[in-house]
């Protein structure tokens, strides 16, 4: 298969996503959280780029089954019911609901995403799972959110070893960033993820402290499932 | 000291370059070439975007002293007296002459470097002279032209190449892109680069004959000359 890995959704464009199988991932802590939250009972979540649309949008689907979440400098918006830590995602607080929401970089990449024919949502929780629900693409790109706009490292090595493993199924044709991407991976992809702890997002997480966040996340194949995108919503 | 690397020109408005120290690096082939061309007695090389504006500026300087260079698709654009090879650039065909250079990802990575403090030129043909030049900085970025668009290896690892030169120097505080870099580097940036000839550019080269190129632009420390930006010209 031809893969493909897109550093910032920057790059989107030259990477020309349109009709193609896409694979967003944002560790620290999107699509890790988009992934517990839905593995938890939540019926879907609905990525959206300002805390103006995100009220919006809740306030248009009626208040009682929606939970408003996300984040902007990785803390809580005031006035939402959640943030964008994976551990508040329980299924007492997520089960049957519906999630709208906002965060830095995580809901950029997937609005990025939006002219794809497939998008799913990949993190090291369920990286083993993405391997698997690509196998019998022959064309797949894989996005990172990144950070800021700028190349996020655990993006990255998610990436790479969501690539190394794609590449063990069967021929792999990959690009420069796809190379570069599984040797990353080769090294700093072995269990305990402990060089998430020293990436910027991993760095600024931990500061605020969020550590246990950063841990959560480098957890790879907590869940067997995998997100999609159909109709701008993250279903099971 | 600081380092960062950016690996596409779209990342470099969130890379911030305005005031900084740049290190362009177009390996395959722009920045190549306009370190040999200057090492070879050319007087400066004006990097421009279009190839109007080429002409343009090839005009107003007067054409008795000035060769018009560059490629479109790798290839000789018509009319130009160069392309974009290294091998062309030589003192019989150069010395003395102002070169207006236009090609497709290294004279755009140049004009994006345009806001920076201090702008310098590198490949591997001059990477430890680079990293000389920028002993007394406190703060650099080296910003990878890349490849229509999209992360080029061989740009990658010529900046993790200097990187890890620039760490043995002293205590070095690296972004998540350059401890990628880097990486990359401590395996793929072992002379002879091999790795060269299988990038997506350097592939492209030896299809169209190409070959002698990419080994050309593999020879490290060619040179021991760092071309600045001068008033937007390239110059020793």
């Amino acid at each position: 298969m031809k893969l493909d890995v897109v550093f910032t959704p920057a790059e989107a464009d030259a990477a020309k996503l349109a009709g193609r199988t896409v694979v967003v991932i944002d560790v620290l802590r999107a699509t890790s959280t988009i992934v517990e939250a839905l593995a938890n009972g939540a019926r879907a979540v609905i990525p959206v780029d300002t805390v103006e649309r995100a009220v919006r949008t809740a306030s248009e689907i009626g208040r009682g089954d929606t939970l408003l979440c996300g984040e902007r400098g990785s803390k809580l918006i005031e006035g939402f019911h959640l943030g964008n830590s994976p551990l508040e995602f329980t299924a007492e607080h997520v089960a049957g609901k519906t999630l709208v929401m906002t965060t830095t970089n995580g809901t950029m990449a997937l609005l990025a995403a939006g002219a794809a024919r497939r998008c799913v949502l990949g993190a090291f929780l369920n990286a083993t799972a993405v391997t698997a629900a690509l196998a019998e693409e022959d064309d797949a790109v894989l996005l990172c959110a990144g950070r800021e706009g700028r190349f996020a490292l655990e993006d990255a090595v998610c990436a790479g070893w969501i690539g190394r493993r794609m590449a063990q199924r069967g021929r792999t044709r990959a690009t420069d960033s796809a190379r570069a991407a599984m040797r990353l991976a080769s090294r700093l992809g072995r269990p305990p993820l402990r060089f998430l702890r020293r990436t910027a997002g991993g760095a600024q997480l931990r500061r605020l402290g969020l550590g246990r966040d950063v841990e959560f996340c480098g957890a790879i194949d907590r869940h067997t499932s995998v997100p999609e995108l159909r109709d701008r919503r993250a279903v099971l």
